[in-house]
């Protein structure tokens, strides 16, 4: 028996392509002492790999040529040196793209699969729902009747956003590309309002879409959009700087939105960006939330699913491209 | 006896010009009923008047051509048919560029010429003191030991910022444009160290300047400044939006600083805009303290003082142009 694994070839230069991963075969890794041996089930894909995949620094550890890539995973444990984590326990860990990883058990969650399907401690129930949570809750503040807009409106986090913002009784407005995206928005999520921005008149769509302004938006695109919620936001809004998915591939931009820091101060505006690991001694609380919407059907777990590990290069690419709806993750 | 008044001519095409004000000569107004004259004694020139210049609407009332200039002011009461202001009461208020006012008096602060210079009721124990500790102390949050950089530093918020930066034990590094404000700012001031703009390589001299990084940067400034502030901020830093004088006048910058928002999710940053209109429930306790600091000698009051009403006009347009050194103002 193998481990198949996805390597980083080399770092993109621009637009990464499949080119910059290649398979590798390489040999079962054997468990040393303490140690488990974990057989990937799930695979995380979301857009923060686009950066681990850039030489330089960054919040969270860089992939070198040659290396297996970074990735959050669920798996079950095949073999146990850790009386803690016998065989058989299902655990979300950061293992990468590999079908097989040993781990020393400290950074692994157990999951209990009865509580809620596996693949969620990836999508709603694990990283995503938290930033969701957090970045809404704690950086935007929404209050009821408040406008709240989010942009990567269909993506995982977004998705999320908008169905929080609802749950506490805000307007809702999601910002995705494509007419279906936004009909599914309204039609299956609940959002009071989508606007396509592929659509071109981008200002004009969301000034109809939020007529009272803005007094929240959860940025997870960065450029244009967010100059466009600049000029729109009411005084004293939030923007909660999520993640800027606009600029993570390509050539990145040469400059920021228009109206930064004139609007902001204007305005009253606040722009808080964060980072989801450092609010890990809030996470019990939001998963515990998040879990209750889940269960009373509040919240819809939208997951978006890619059959194969050889087609995790190809499921970034096309997250990153804006061709999700919802979670995106690899089954093995 | 005849009122002398400085209208605004007609809204100013890009920057700002003498042309753009009228010398007018009113009858000297007559107090009504409840109401007294004030006779201004300081004129205040601020960077927000060339704000007010524009047609649209903004967080200030906009002058209209052939309107009085807005403005504080500092002045006597000369006639009064309100017992609560007697003739002989100094105020500060915001009568305009003109000589002579009447007020209800409702929106009139009386000063006590005994506990501090009246002009100071304009600078440091006034709109700019305030402004300067609401963001730094509110949005700023400086611990002792962190690096607080502030530009537009030799003006008159951001030379009293510095300084309170100071008094709070950390690492001060005031921007400013010309060799002459920096060693002000270091050898009358005390800041820590200083860049000269106007000297070509300000990212390297920032980088010198603050070699450990910036928790708290005070803007007063925007454009290229900001920009070059955001590359340096450490992780978790803050950002105070005061104002964007950088921007004010002439032709708007079609860009906003590269990094937003990039820079603001990766390194957790927080920018705020504020306006201290919004914060008139805590100047009480900001001017209390200021004024202890100025009593003690840890604050260094520095006034800028233009002769003559004729002169304001060319006041603000110096102003504007980074000539004063201090709180500017007009003595009538």
């Amino acid at each position: 028996m193998k481990n198949l694994q996805v390597l980083m070839a080399r770092h993109p230069k621009g637009w990464v392509t499949e080119e910059d991963f290649r398979l590798h075969e390489a040999e079962l890794p054997k468990p040393g002492p303490g140690e488990v041996l974990v057989r990937n089930v799930w695979l995380s894909v979301d857009p923060y790999m686009r950066g681990v995949m850039d030489p330089g620094r960054s919040y969270i550890a860089k992939v070198q040529p040659g290396g297996v890539m970074t990735g959050g995973t669920v798996g079950e444990i095949v073999e146990s040196h850790n009386p803690k984590l016998p065989a058989g326990t299902y655990v979300q860990g950061m293992l990468g793209w590999q079908a097989f990883a040993t781990s020393d058990g400290k950074s692994l969650r157990v999951l209990d699969p009865k509580l809620a399907p596996l693949s969620t401690a990836l999508g709603v129930l694990g990283m995503p729902g938290v930033t969701a949570w957090i970045g809404l809750m704690q950086f935007g503040e929404p209050k009821p009747g408040e406008t709240v807009v989010v942009s990567a409106a269909a993506g995982s986090v977004g998705s999320i956003v908008g169905q929080i913002a609802k749950i506490k009784g805000c307007r809702v407005v999601g910002i995705a590309g494509g007419k279906d995206k936004c009909h599914w928005l309204k039609s299956e999520l609940g959002f009071d309002a989508a606007v396509d921005y592929k659509d071109g008149a981008t200002f004009k769509a969301l000034r109809a879409a939020a007529p009272k302004g803005i007094d929240v938006y959860f940025d997870n695109v960065g450029g244009d959009i967010l100059e466009t919620c600049i000029a729109q936001m009411n005084n004293g809004g939030r923007i909660a700087c999520c993640g800027a998915i606009s600029q993570y591939d390509g050539v990145p931009s040469a400059h920021g939105p228009r109206g930064v820091p004139g609007l902001i101060v204007v305005k009253r505006l606040t722009m808080q960006g964060f980072i989801v690991m450092d609010y890990m001694d809030q996470s019990q609380q939001a998963l515990a939330e998040l879990q209750s919407w889940v269960k009373s059907g509040k919240l819809k777990v939208q997951e978006d699913i890619i059959s194969g590990l050889e087609n995790t290069p190809a499921a970034l690419i096309g997250l990153l491209g804006g061709e999700n709806r919802g979670k995106r993750m690899v089954r093995v």
